[in-house]
């Protein structure tokens, strides 16, 4: 299916420095797609420091069960991503996929097969014949570049209608440092084609332990803090890589205060891709971000800014332009979170809808239908009980969405 | 909007007879719609015992804060139901409006307030404008006869495309008893328009506790095992009368084994409702039955069961007829319960699709293809891992969904 690029789309593309000891391929290895790559690898000249964060799914694909056995130990030599075949659901059969797949990989970089990190994106259920990949692979990694990064996000790419790149810099010690960043995913998953997966490279020298504080102090608020349709894949995959090729004295602790712009700028990035893949949600006409405040806790904000964000009844309400406000109430209410009919408070933007449990006064209707008709759209929740609070983005629910999920397959 | 009949609905309405001593009507008081009634009442001729489950919505409307306070005594003379407004975060207004509408139903009945139950469906966060009932309230008491239960299903329709009316007969005793029901509801909530209402009556002399028991052994197997997008209303309400107008020495408890055949037919009302709610559901063109089998326990095939049903990858690609079972194994692994990816096993009726975490030896797409353009399909899944069981029941995903529910308002 050829799909037009989504309206939500960022005008242009990031482009993206060399990070010193990073070099990146892809080719058409074959596997489902006629006339594009599907095969990506990223190498590292030399080690690099490794962190993950993977699919919470019971029912995860061969490739998360390879990332979560060599994810201890922290280190990485290759990456190797494949889309149009998420490898999932295929028994032993998967198993010996990923394990055929790291064995040409460890032999292409001569290194151990521990080093060996995977992906795969696409259908479910269908063998991985990744004998296919056998000459493509090598021939990536011989031929692998510093400036492919763009190459590197369209070869990842399934129902995506755009590449999602970033890139941020910071300095430690007061030499620069750079943060890149791809991404892919256009429904929190569509078992056909989608799934979220996203590879951040630095140059810094920081240690995977490091690098596994700081995803898990951001993943929360960026990459699960967005929804399409609700649906978690089988096959989501966050992996962070440090190759310490800058000149910097290694940083060991995500406490060391050394890194504190660092931080800033890789939860930056990490929001900036997460945000891309909403912006790609299948049929997505608007983007909706959900700020919830007053709750009884953080997670209780949480709960509810999801609740809101994957209702259907939101969603399509979003996308007929209507500040219905009327299912935020539903929405909140059906958190199963404290809630207090009678303190709740709604705005669109800076527009009040509904104080203390009922319409506000002033609501109107015409200011209210022409700031809803924006691509971006703030949604605002104030539920009067204590702090805890919460940002949530999400996207309309269109029918496009039933189109590229209803008539994919057949 | 003029909504054409669900292609799900039933052929033919059933006719309900007489329940000795409840009286229906129904009349238009003008809340919202021009040109159909939208104001219900139920009278009792003598005390009936009541018994109700009602929304677990943290943020419940008005009238399910009056049911809440009157359901412990038991005892009920009137039920009033309106239509276009429901009620629901109007704050002290809408507390207002619930205990006018009470005061007029009391002075109708000659009862006291506490024996008024009261139900409104429709949009929220509009003031109801309970003066409207005066006089055509009054009117419909007067004018009640034993046979407009069809007149009463209709009135309370809010984007129903159908009136949901069943009944059945049992013995106590040797003595033939009935039981009546009508319901509402189109989405599980919309709260523009939907919302799901269910009332049941008797004739059989059955304490409110006994009733309350009943309610509470088959609602989650019934109307809590429906979904059509997994959003719950503000209003939700279940309400179970028994007039005790049948010769019968009166049954206490639950337990009384003179009870068995009423408990089943009750029981099998309860699911011909749900049933056709589902029927009804929002731009719903196939309906699913979804059988969990094989969990760690009934909640937890519960929990699966659901997440299959409310999963938009599932519902779409139900309506695009596709047997996507890629999609079942996500929805299992995103349900957060125990499975074991290499013990599931998916069938479509009877064709299976996946056995042993990989697709079933001689998996035919034509076959499947051939059974998934039925107007209702069964999802099978078994876990592997206990005797955990469930059935849940929902409906496709499809573009009037989002027509319905994008363009409504605006």
């Amino acid at each position: 299916m050829q799909m037009k690029t989504s309206p939500l789309a960022p005008e242009t593309l990031a482009v993206l420095p060399p990070v010193v000891g990073v070099r990146l391929g892809a080719a058409a290895a074959g596997i489902k797609y006629a006339g594009r790559t599907d095969l990506m690898a990223m190498a590292f000249d030399e080690q690099a420091a490794v962190a993950g964060v993977l699919t919470r799914s019971h029912c995860p694909s061969a490739p998360v069960d390879w990332c979560r056995a060599n994810l201890p130990a922290g280190r990485a030599r290759i990456l190797v991503v494949n889309s149009g075949n998420a490898n999932a659901f295929t028994g032993k059969k998967g198993a010996e996929a990923t394990a055929l797949t790291a064995q040409m990989a460890a032999l292409a970089m001569n290194c151990p097969v521990s080093d060996v990190f995977l992906s795969s994106t696409g259908v479910i259920g269908e063998p991985l014949e990744a004998e296919k990949f056998d000459g493509a692979l090598q021939q990536i990694v011989r031929d692998a570049a510093p400036d492919r990064w763009e190459e590197a996000a369209r070869a990842i790419m399934t129902t995506d209608t755009f590449p999602k790149l970033a890139t941020r810099t910071a300095e430690i010690d007061g030499v620069p440092v750079t943060i890149n960043g791809i991404a892919k995913g256009s429904g929190m998953i569509a078992p056909d084609m989608a799934t979220m997966l996203a590879y951040i490279v630095t140059d810094a020298p920081i240690s995977a332990a490091a690098l596994q504080t700081l995803l898990g102090q951001h993943v929360d608020t960026t990459f699960n803090a967005i929804t399409v349709d609700s649906d978690t894949s089988t096959s989501d995959t966050v992996l962070a890589f440090a190759t310490g090729a800058a000149g910097v004295t290694p940083v060991a602790s995500a406490d060391d205060t050394r890194l504190a712009a660092f931080a800033t700028a890789f939860a930056d990035l990490m929001e900036d891709l997460a945000l891309q893949i909403v912006r790609d949600g299948e049929g997505a006409s608007k983007l909706m971000r959900i700020e919830v405040t007053g709750a009884q806790s953080d997670v209780s904000a949480r709960t509810i800014a999801l609740a809101i964000a994957n209702s259907p009844l939101v969603k399509t309400a979003l996308a007929g332009g209507d500040a219905n406000w009327g299912r935020i109430v539903m929405a909140v209410g059906k958190a199963g979170e404290p809630a207090d009919r009678d303190r709740l408070a709604i705005r669109f933007g800076d527009l009040a809808a509904a104080t203390d449990g009922e319409r506000a006064a002033g609501y109107d209707e015409a200011a209210m239908s022409a700031y809803m008709q924006r691509d971006e759209v703030t949604i605002g929740v104030d539920i009067g009980l204590g702090d805890g609070r919460f940002t949530a983005w999400g996207c309309d629910l269109t029918k496009d969405y039933v189109t590229i999920n209803g008539d994919y397959r057949s």
